[in-house]
This record gives C-alpha cells, structure tokens and sequence, in this order.
C-alpha cells in the first residue's frame, strides 16, 4: 500500500499540471512580496499577507507530495535541498515563539529567499545558476589565498593605521572590510589611502602593493575561469577529433581484413601450384 | 504599371548618386543636430532648424522610396525597422496636436535618435553594431538570473533599510538602482553601504556577499561571451579539420577498390588453377 | 663621394659604442627632466638645464647621422618618425621667437616626449607597444560606434538636462566628457546620476540604459581584441594540423604504389595461367 | 658522523608528525597575532606574546633542522628562502639594540609576514601562488612599459599642474601616485581631473587621453596572461593530437609489412608458374 502512495504522488507531482499550478504561485508569490514593500500599512496588505501564508501552504503540500514520490532521492538534487530549507525554515512561528528579534528578522529575510524558487523555473537561468554553482570549486581556493593575503594585511593595517583611522582599521573586522573595499577598487584612494597617506607619509607603501597585489590576483580568477570553460569547450573537441579518429581506424582495420583473405587466398594458390609442380614431372 | 513603378523606384534606390547623397544628409543632420545645442537662440538656429525639417523630408521620401522599390522585404532587415519607426514618430506634429509635455518632448528625443543611422552607413560599424545584437540572446538569461537576485536583494534592502535610508532603499525602485549601481561597483561603499553599517552593524552581511555574487555573474557573462566568440571561431576549425578528414578518407576508399579488384583477379585465377587440377589427373 | 660619407655614417650609426651612448644619453635625460621638477629654482637647476641642450645636440646629430646614413629608409620606421617629430619641434626656439605662451607650453610638453624614446631601447617594451599600436584598427571601428552613442546621448543630454546641470551637460563638449567619464563608471550614480535623478526623477532611464550599452560594447572591445590574439595562436595551430596530414598522406601513397606492383604482377601471372590452361586441353 | 646527523635530521624533518606540527603552530601563531590586534592592552596579552616567541623558536628549530638535513638544496626553493629570511630578520632584537623607531616598526611588519607561510601548508594555494609568481615575467616587460608612460605624464603634470594642485601634481612622487590612481579609474574624474579642468579648461587633454591609454594597456596586460594561458593548454592539446596521429601510422605501417609479405607470395608463384611454363610444351 505503502507503495501505491509513492506511486500515485510520483503520477501527482510529474503532471504538467501541478508543475504549472507550483510555478504560478512562486511567480505570484514574489511579485505578492515585492508589492507588499511598496505600502506595508496599506488596507490590501492584509490580503496580500493571507495570500503568502496560502502560498506557503502551497509548497509544504508540494514538498510533502515530493518527498512521498522521490523519498531520498528528493536530497539529491540541490534545487530540492534549498526548497527544503528555506521552506522549513519558513515554518517556525516567529509570533507565537518568544524567539529574539534578531532571529525573527533574519528568518523574515529567509522567507523572501523562496523567490530565488524562480532561478529554477525556467531551465536556462536553472543551468547558468548550475553552471556558476560548478565553476565555484576552481575560485575557492584563490579565494583562499586571497583570505590569506588579506588577513596578514589586515593584521598590519591594525597595527599601524588602527588608533589613527578607527574607522577603517579599528579593529581586524574593520580592517578586512577596508582591504574588500579597496580590492573593488571603490573609493581606495580619496576615500582611504589618501588620508592615511596625509598622515603617515609612507602609507603608500601599505596601498599600492596591496592594490597591485589584490588586482593581479583577481585577474588571474578571471583567466582561470576562462581557461577551464574554453578548457571544457576543447576537451569537448579533442573528444569529437578523437572519435573521428576512431573511426577513421575503421576503414583501415577493414583493408587488414581485406588483407588476410588475399593472403589465404594466395596461399591456397601457392599450395595448388606446388601439387601441381609436383605432379608435373610424372 | 504598378511593377514598373517598382523597377524605377528600386533602380533609383540603388544608384550609388542616391545613397551617397542619403548619406550626406544623415551625417549633415546629426552635425547641425549637434551643432543646434550649442546655442538655442541664436539667429542661425532658424536656418538649422529649416535644414532639419528640409532632412527629415529627405527620410520621407526616401523611405517611400525603398518601400514601393521593397515592399514586404523592406521590414526584414532591422535597420529598415529602425528607420521606419524613428521617421514616423518624427512626423508627430508635436507643436499642432494637443499632446502633453512629456510626450512632446519623448518625441523630441526619438528625433534624435535619427543620427543612428550614421551607424548603418560604415559597414565596419554596422558589422559590429550587429554583431552586438546577435550576442545578445546569449547574455539575456544572465540577465534575467541577476534580475531574480537583485529583486530579492531589493525586498529584502526595503525590509531592512527602507526606513533609515529611504533615499537608497525606500521603495522597490530605488532599491533595484541601489543594486545596479553596487553591481557597477560605483561608491559602493564609500557611499552606501559604510552609511548603512554604521547605522546596522551586521549590514556587511547584506552588502559584502551581494558584492561578491554580483561580481562572480557578471564575470560568467563576461565568460560566457568569450567562450561563445571563441567557439564560433572554433566550431570553423573543426569543420575544416573533419573536411581535411573527409579528404583524407579519398586514398584510403581508392585503396579499398584496388584490393577489390586484386581479389576479383586472385578468384579468377584460382578457379583457373582448380581447373587446371581438376584435368591434370587426367 | 656622397655614397662614401653615406657609408661612413652607416658604419659609425651601427657601432655599439654609438648606440650604447645615444642609450645612456636618452636614459641620463629622461633622469635629468624628472630631477628638475623636483626644484625648478634650485641652484643646480641651471647645470641640469645645460645638459638638456647637451641632450638635444646629441639627438640632432644622432638623427642627421641616421639620415645620412639611411635617407628615405630612416621615414619607413615608425620609431624614427616619432623621434624626428619630437627633436624637430624641440628645435622651434620658443625664448626667442614672439610665440604666444600657450604653443610654448605645448612646446615644452612636447620636449618631454623625448622620454618615451626610453620604449624603444629595450626590444621587450618596444615589442609590446608594437604590438598594441597593431592592434588598435580591431579596436577604432568599435571606438567609432561607441562615440556615435555618446554622441546621440551627449545632444539628448544638453536637451533634457543642459539648464539644470551646466557643469555636466552644459554643452556638447561637456556632455561628451561626462559620458565618457560614466563609460569609465567612475562616481556614475553618486556623482552624476543620482543628483540629476533627484532633480528629474524619469533620468535612470537614461543613465542606466547608456551604462549598460556603453559597459556591453566596451567588454566587446575586450572580447575582440582576445579572440583575435587567440587566433593568431590558433592560425599558426592549424597549420602545423594541417602539415601533419599532408605528411600523413606520404604512407598511403606508398601503399597505393605497392599495391599497383601486386596487380601487376597479378596481371602478369593470369596471363600465364590463360596460356596454361589454353595449353593444357592439347 | 657529519653525514649522520643529516640523516637523522632530515629523516626528523620528513616525519608527518613533525609536518603537522609545524603547520599546527603556524596556524595557531597567525590566529594569535589575528587576536593580539584585538585588545593589545589586554590581560591575556602576556600569554599571546609569550606563545609569539615560543612560535618563534619552533620556527627557528625547523629551520636549523632544515638545514642540516637538505644544506645547501634548501635555498633552491623559494618558500624556504621566504621562511629563511622572514625568519631572520624577525630575531632581530628590536628592544635590546639602540635601532631607530621606523625600523623597529618595519621588523615589526615583516614578523607579521610569518603568516603568509600558511599558503605553502595547502598544495593548492601553494600551486596558485606559484602560477601566480611564474606568470610575473610576463607582464613586468608591460609594467615597465606603463612606467615609462607615467613617468612622461608625471613629469608633464608637474610641470602643468604642480603650482596649482600640490596635493595630486606637487612633486614627481605625488604625480606618480596620482597616475596609478587614476590607472585604477578610482575618483579620477570627480575627485582629480574635474577641478583640475575647472581650473585648466584645456586639461582634458591631459586626462582622457592617459586614461584611454592607460586603459587599453592594461587590457593588454590582461590580453597577454590569458593568451599565454590558453597557449599552454593548447601547447598540451597539440601534442595530444600528434601523439595520437603517430599512433594512426602503425596500421599503415602494419598494412605495408603484410603487403611485402604478400608480393613475396606472388613472386613465388610467378616463379613456379614459369617453371610450369617453361615445363609444359615438353
């Protein structure tokens, strides 16, 4: 019976149906979230407010029917996962529970993430968000060696600059803030290092390699992520090169072939002639 | 009659004394257009403004032209579409409709918009112009992922911020122009996010990992394009690889037929020496 | 007797005593004009100054020893045309003649010049800017079609915002330099658009649709300039493919030899069998 | 016995115990000096300081070991130079010796450096580092290049605009900085070229045209490590594609070999068949 349920949810939630219903509500729901920031005091609000609790209803019910037809292999799939956080995390009754302010803003915030539901609507932005997802592992590690680099900075950004541009490099948090900002670049000179160079003098010698260091590094992100997606591309050439190669061994294994019978066919000549040598004389 | 007006317009359309003098006009037009913002109410500005009516019957005239000489094809080619729709709004008579302001002066802009066609004129120009377009469809989805993240972003920017800092995040609106402008990196922090920080301290939660997401996409588009462009010139490479195969395969087919015939010669000669067997015992 | 001196100058140009002292005097002047503006008023100013004319003279006669020597083929070389340019207009005595102040200063601006003959010394750097100079024509036709975008916005911009903003769209000139300082994207928002927003609230739609063309066209310069550098990579890799096949044809060839030897030998030796057999009935 | 201690000590060395060890200490002593920075008037201040030194010595240790161990081939390598020398140079006893302030200071500074030992500890990191550092020579020769330029335009900036803005054109140094800012087109308008042209009408002159080149240089730069990049991975393909070619010409070779063994079958025959001829008429 247990699998006459599965069955049937599987049947439920593949129909073209459901899938259109669950993606006119997500559609709906983010364009009911982004209207309700425009006027929160106003007398629609309400309706508005009833239709997010109905569109949560909405995709408890969906991921229910998806974990009945799927079981495990529901967590897979990482789309799935996300859903399943988000919207579980969407479950906690932040009004009823006496959970802190903190906590019932940053769970608000998680509840608008439903919205990212739409990335994986429609199947090109599904594969480009795939696509970034999988070209990650390559950058985090010179993510880390930026960390790296940063951090050490920061550490000496505190210890000369920290008493006299709090601000900036009060504190290690501070300071790794200032190096992120001035690896973007924005504001590094007018807004950073020029007053801090009005200050201490050779502070320039602080700047300067950190924004050629930071740049080089980050430009060697870019060419990384390049040559592994053109990488991609050519191992996807050599491939298609070495299967017409393949097949290009195929008219030559047919000539060997080809081959072995002319020399079977010689041989049974040469024998042939030889009886006939043999009996020639007589 | 109708086709030999056609044959006459078309004939006429494509005398090179015609098009230069089309030419000339446009580029004559966008120059007086120009020059006519340097002073609004100087007295040669009545000449230049008759010489811009004086253009855009030129336009007229010439569109009627190309369309008896084209007809239907006319409004195959993008730039015809263009021109077609920028001359049309141009002949609104905005001074004698009752037309508001706004619209008024929306019509005067579209007027400008005219001197494009200067873009249609150099062949290298319009080559590249198209070449733009045609890169387009490629990046749209991108466009479309960054869109769904920076609507979050922006809901979630008026929920948090919107009421301290209605100037960057008071409404749906300012807070999507907020986002563009972090994502073009400009005063992103200097000018927005350290104010919001030192309002919100775990603010750089909400900005540091946008930053960071936003700058990561745009890169894949940047990417993306390479990749395309790359592969295109790439995708000529292999055909010309698989066409030199494909020749390759010739000797190796005349081979083929050779052995062919040496074990058609070698059946012949072997029923021959059967034969010959066969009457030996004889 | 011309020819002999032609010869003279040839053999002393080409010495690398020659070139090692015009090297050191290029290096030593360019040492010499950075010191002075150091201390314009400093006592030893007046030696530095001596020795820029000392410089000068050693140019003079460097580039008429060239002429001599080369004649017309000293034009055919970029280098040598800067460098004549460059010394030619240091010559123009701008104490003496009644020049007005401004060409005087742009004399002395262009007397500085010499110092980018520092590029031609060392083959690395002078390689590299022959090879971005070569490069430029991919890039001015993208150029081209960038400034008739700027050039459209900067006529829409002296119209729309020319009276509230003079400082930034003030006229044609004015305008074109704000757009090209948006295309950079420095302080776009902060700077210019959001005080030009908050004067006419509908101006996003005209910065944040030319930030987005502007940014597209320029990541095609990048995107062309690269896939051009990589095809030149990938023209020569097609050659070398393509060499190899011919050379892998050389086997087959032989192989279609030796197998026009068999059939002959075949040929001859059915022949033979025909006779035997013809023979045989007797 | 020499040669006994090396061996001991480089077998010490090369245990994972004594490399965990080491990695343990440096990471703790970067995290340390991370929390020294937040409260260095702190109670627990002396502990941190304490384990500073004890981190120290460990350092000192390995390295005496290090080189007993591998003598000479352990300057070969780059990391273990950076260690030597970081290392030094942090014993210096900047409390003991009569050393000037700003040298305490600097001792100070590289001690921190230390942490940029954790890169080598992951291989990953420690690769991308290298990459990095190998893909320098490349672009040094540009470098220079740009140099060069700014030197021109520093020199011509003081000159132009040395009186009038001291802050950015005071003095060759001052230009410099200002250059490498505007290089990173951070604030170059609004914050330097602006009131310098408000001043200077014709000073655009002098901006746009080092930013555009500036600019394309750069992109140049970015250009020349991507095209190396690919060249590499393509260096790679090629020869995959040779190696697999060089493979494609044994089956021919293997069709040759049994092609000789089959006209030494026929020349065979042809000889028997002679006989026969030759027998027959008998």
């Amino acid at each position: 019976m247990r699998e006459d349920v599965q069955k049937r949810a599987k049947a439920l939630v593949e129909t073209s149906v459901f899938q259109t219903f669950v993606t006119l509500v997500i559609v709906a729901n983010a364009a009911a979230i982004g209207f309700r920031t425009a006027s929160p005091a106003a007398p629609w609000d309400v309706v508005l407010a009833t239709f997010d609790i109905f569109c949560l209803g909405v995709y408890v019910v969906e991921t229910v029917l998806k974990l009945t037809a799927y079981r495990r292999a529901y967590f897979r799939d990482g789309w799935n996962l996300f859903d399943f956080t988000v919207i579980s995390l969407s479950l906690i009754p932040t009004t009823l529970l006496p959970v802190p302010v903190q906590v019932a803003r940053l769970l608000r915030i998680i509840r608008t993430f439903r919205d990212f539901r739409i990335i994986s609507i429609f199947s090109e932005t599904r594969l480009i968000a795939e696509a970034i997802v999988r070209s990650l592992p390559g950058v985090l590690w010179t993510a880390a060696l930026l960390f790296i680099i940063c951090y050490v900075f920061a550490v000496i950004g505190v210890t000369l600059f920290g008493e006299t541009f709090p601000q900036y490099f009060g504190s290690l948090g501070k300071s790794l803030y200032t190096l992120f900002q001035i690896m973007t670049l924005e504001s590094w000179s007018h807004g950073i290092a020029r007053p801090v160079i009005a200050a201490h003098p050779w502070a320039w010698l602080y700047f300067v390699p950190f924004v050629v260091m930071a740049s080089f590094i980050m430009l060697n992100v870019v060419v990384g992520l390049l040559v592994n997606s053109i990488g991609e591309t050519k191992h996807g050439m050599t491939r298609d090169l070495s299967r017409k190669e393949t097949e290009e061994y195929a008219p030559i294994a047919a000539l060997e072939q080809e081959m072995d019978q002319l020399r079977e066919h010689l041989e049974q000549m040469e024998k042939i002639l030889q009886t006939l040598r043999k009996e020639e004389p007589k």
